[in-house]
């Protein structure tokens, strides 16, 4: 059997052999991997909650595969309320034809993403489509973590003159799945940048008073994080060009396709907006990390214009920043 | 605007316009809804946690939609482990092209499923895929609930002379999904058995030393979940045939479709095992719910043969039930 049939999906015996044989070993799971799990934790602290589906398309680009990236997406999630990640669902949507093979080592990548992010995947489901109805696979993750006492991520605690910190180098991830899309290669390769971010949370908030909002520019890139927050504290993001970091292969890739780095999809970098007498020593905290090498300040909070988010470019000028308008990049997560 | 476009799934503009105007205001989120939530409750007793996608075709049937299923299927699950459910998420992956009004009928069948299962979506995700890329849409429901101290649903809590407790006819989620997607109709129609749980299981669990184990059959029907309790007890679930309930309607859509109704999926009914001299109490607390008027006592639990699920028939013979072989029922759930 070398590809995934219907059956897999039925509920029946191969179903259960797919579980018993591939998924349960994978996750740690002592013959059982069900839809639904009994955790032996007790909450201490806020509970936090997400999801996210991904219909990444190739489901195997430079720098990674759907699998990982349905488990570190989720982790970032969760980090990014503040929440330290514990506990994952995974949902398969398997098209029929699917390669067995794939299935395996994507798998094994969400095992392995699991393990370095020190969570576990704790229940799964399995549905299988017909031919032609899905795409390869489609995979959600969803996930619970706990957010300790002393966190209070917030819009309402940002004020003007708080830092813009950013992790690392923009459009990395979005940049290496078009790559792989149009046949495209580089040299250096543009690699996705898909990565957990939980300990460098973790990291950064040991000075829990110096981090007022978190995000990881997604799907609509870093000026549509960038609006979200202009948006929900009704004050001005106002970045620097010069300042946002931007590896030369991404750079090249972007100008050949005629993309807007600030646009493009990340999977592994965060933008905080931090106190300024602590902007610093958070910046040192990220850059330790191997994740957070190119992390740099790239603007501050102000006041006016409320509700935008400006670029201030090298000559002077200055341009607001709209969000994501229509769809750039389609099925880049 | 009537249809989906790539952009509802860009995560800019078009994405947040659809999250404001439909998603957070039927959610009962105010201009918020956002891929992660923060939880106000904290955990007393332990948490469960599930997850399942649903791809049923087609996404609207008798007695139901794809929308209710997905807030349901997830009660449900976390019913079966004895949890109190209390917060969802949903992650849609959408066809480009479905109609936006199929979508707003959905979102708005989710709502009131989550209000009358007395469950909060507290997260979600939207992604889009193009034309005959996916089919229609699937929804993901990830859900957490907390489960009460003095509940310990087990395996190993079986023993021989437990009862086996039905709370409903089999087969009804379908055969009208089956009636629907091949152009059937019946008179009375064939509805689905879409419910919510947990209240029926609320009140079971006020016997909590009663109650051994739990499982809704659905996909594989009654014949796989008795299946699974074998199994995973090493003992023989051995059930009456004439005391399966099972209604007219269902029962002839079978015979016309040449489908067994032992192994045709359920939406709103559970299965227990239970203790013999609590059945009865049981049997009645189900028989208070609108779900559970045809609940029924329809065998027990035997040593031998270990790891096997028997058939009685009304003639005096027996026949082994095998869990569901390949594919029945293609997505019907």
């Amino acid at each position: 059997m070398d590809k995934i049939l219907m059956g897999h999906g039925s509920g029946g015996s191969m179903m259960h052999e797919l579980i018993a044989n591939h998924f349960a070993p994978a996750f740690g799971m002592e013959g059982m991997f069900s839809d639904a799990a009994v955790l032996d934790a007790k909450a201490e602290g806020r509970l936090a909650m997400c999801t996210d589906s991904y219909v990444v398309s190739p489901i195997f680009f430079p720098g990674g595969n759907i699998g990982e990236l349905a488990v570190n997406g989720t982790v970032n999630d969760l980090s990014m309320v503040g929440a330290r990640p514990l506990y994952l669902t995974a949902g398969f949507i398997i098209e029929e034809g699917l390669p067995f093979d794939d299935l395996v080592r994507i798998v094994s990548s969400m095992a392995e993403a699991a393990k370095a992010a020190s969570v576990k995947i704790v229940a799964g489901d399995t549905k299988v489509v017909e031919r032609g109805k899905g795409d390869g696979i489609f995979i959600n993750t969803a996930g619970v973590g706990i957010i300790p006492e002393e966190v209070e991520l917030s819009a309402s605690r940002v004020s003007p003159g708080d830092r813009i910190i950013i992790s690392g180098s923009i459009g990395n991830h979005g940049m290496a799945v078009m790559a792989e899309r149009n046949g495209l290669s580089f040299d250096p390769p543009v690699l996705s940048d898909t990565a957990p971010l939980s300990t460098l949370v973790r990291d950064m908030l040991k000075r829990p008073e110096g981090v007022c909002l978190m995000r990881d520019p997604t799907r609509g890139g870093l000026a549509t994080t960038l609006n979200e927050f202009a948006r929900e504290t009704n004050l001005c993001m106002s970045i620097k060009e010069e300042l946002i970091p931007l590896v030369p292969g991404v750079r090249g890739a972007c100008d050949l396709l005629g993309l807007d780095p600030l646009y493009v999809a990340n999977e592994g970098i965060l933008v905080a907006l931090v106190r300024p007498d602590v902007a610093e020593y958070l910046l040192e905290a990220i850059g330790k990390h191997p994740s957070g090498e190119m992390a740099a300040i790239i603007g501050s909070v102000e006041a006016e214009p409320a509700g935008a988010a400006i670029l201030k470019t090298g000559i002077g000028g200055s341009r607001i920043l709209q969000m994501l308008q229509g769809e750039q990049l389609p099925r880049i997560c």
